[in-house]
């Protein structure tokens, strides 16, 4: 200890980068450093540098890319699931840090971090019912009920996988049957970064036609839908990679206005511009997971005004 | 006052009957009875004569059918908005007990009030996070998550309508394009009451049909999974009248282990026994509703030890 202030730490641990950061008292970042995903001991040891250059830390959060196991108490706790990515079945993302940094280290998934943050610092402030989406390379939602984030805990459950609900898909428009190993057209079945790859033969980010991308906003729109039906949030913040498109997020909003059909008290807004301020982009931008990973790490510490989630 | 202990009352409020109860201050049931649904004036007439006969009232929980404003605080609180039962726009069945008991009225959904029985006080208790659906005439759900019912709250939003969210119809199997009057085929359209009288020519009741139970299992298992997959919750009650018919709910959990597909980390149970545990009927049969109005107002009584949700 130097007398210095102390800072929190937190991590995107995404299957391609990972994000790293540390921010003051107050949650505002002042360093971050992006660290490419290759195996886990070598990612880990990368993060584990950085974090070690910005000493005194308080603690540690960690949102990350799953399956996750993220009950406390479970023999599996803080370890990677089955996943197809090489190497990282099993992996370990929260033992090594705290062994290292002798720190607190808080664990989430990757979107209920980015919600945590979009809710805390970003678009979502201040509201009690919120939901973060993310449309990349997978399709999922980090949720807000009741001044929490939802966490459901049951038998095999780990947490709620809303990129796997069924939608509807028109045959006829659509006869891409799906992308998902398990479902084949559920939400992230034809709505992911990677369903677009496969059913246009080439990734979103180079992918113009207008078609393309109205056939998306449908699904994303269907998902906002039961979204809203299921939990009323204030305010749906759609996020990544795939979203980025700009043409994405005002055909959803044109969408939804037809899809709501004016059925009365339908939580649906009505007209453009209340919709407009109801599906909205990340206000933190690139930065909403590892700013939420902060948060985690700042509820996690030991001060007593800690926020609670 | 004549010095016996006080009461709770709780009206279950339906579109063709309403159950009122009083309770004893431990939420036991003392006594019911039922009211047919006629018009505002003379239904409420009744409800209040049933309460005056068991006095001292403490409060008085209504779950009512809708829409309803449930918003404290709103010009239009407490009263039935746009509904195609005939004498009921604009009814309040909040204002005319608040005068004639003198006693604090707490109001919810009908759905929501049989997710709070269900929860206090049957195969819900002890839940963090946990759903009541409702199959009958119209379709819906009232959900528990992190110990509090969900109630969203914006633009001209009153609560949440799951029975609108969109599932996939396969137009080969089903032909019928949905009743609901204004989105055709959503779950409601497709798996109510209504929508199987329509499609079958005859109501539920006098369906033996077993393909008529098969598609509308399908429907239901499409909503608990969506459900599942946005909340993750510990437990699905599957309530109402169409739920009743005993081949139901069986047919529901075989094609949910189907449904499921073996997805890793996936929060739906795996296997037959964990299935009957997390898709089950009412334990408190037909009373979950007038129970769940009864906490309503358990809630909304006086002790400094009233229950908070």
């Amino acid at each position: 200890m130097d007398g210095a202030a102390r800072v929190y730490g937190g991590i995107e641990a995404g299957g391609t980068k990972w994000v790293c950061a540390v921010a003051d008292a107050g949650g505002d970042l002042l360093a971050t450093e992006v660290i490419p995903t290759t195996t886990p001991e070598t990612t880990i040891r990368a993060a584990v540098r950085f974090f070690e250059g910005h000493r005194p830390l308080a603690a540690l959060g960690v949102g990350t890319f799953g399956p996750v196991d993220v009950r406390p108490g479970s023999p599996t706790y803080g370890r990677i699931l089955a996943t197809p990515k090489q190497g990282w079945a099993n992996a370990d993302v929260v033992s090594p840090f705290r062994a290292a940094l002798g720190v607190p280290v808080r664990l989430d998934t990757d979107v209920n971090a980015a919600a945590l943050g979009e809710w805390r610092r970003g678009a979502g402030m201040g509201l009690g019912t919120f939901a973060y989406m993310t449309v990349g390379t997978g399709v999922g939602v980090g949720a807000v009920v009741n001044d929490g984030l939802v966490h459901g805990l049951l038998h095999g459950l780990l947490h709620p996988e809303f990129g796997h609900i069924r939608i509807p898909r028109d045959p006829v428009r659509d006869p891409f049957t799906g992308s998902c190993p398990f479902h084949g057209d559920c939400l992230e079945g034809l709505a992911s970064g990677e369903a677009m790859r496969r059913r246009w033969g080439r990734p979103a980010e180079h992918l113009d036609d207008p078609s393309a991308w109205e056939l998306e906003a449908e699904y994303v729109a269907l998902a906002v839908v039961n979204l809203t039906y299921t939990l009323s949030p204030e305010r749906i913040v759609v996020g990544g990679g795939v979203a980025k498109h700009p043409a994405l997020l005002p055909a959803v909003r044109a969408r939804l206005l037809t899809l709501a059909a004016g059925y009365p008290g339908a939580p649906v807004p009505v007209g453009q511009a209340a919709m407009d301020e109801y599906v909205v982009g990340p206000s933190l931008g690139d930065r909403s997971g590892v700013a939420g990973a902060v948060e985690l790490a700042r509820a996690a510490g030991p001060a007593p005004s800690s926020p609670r989630f």
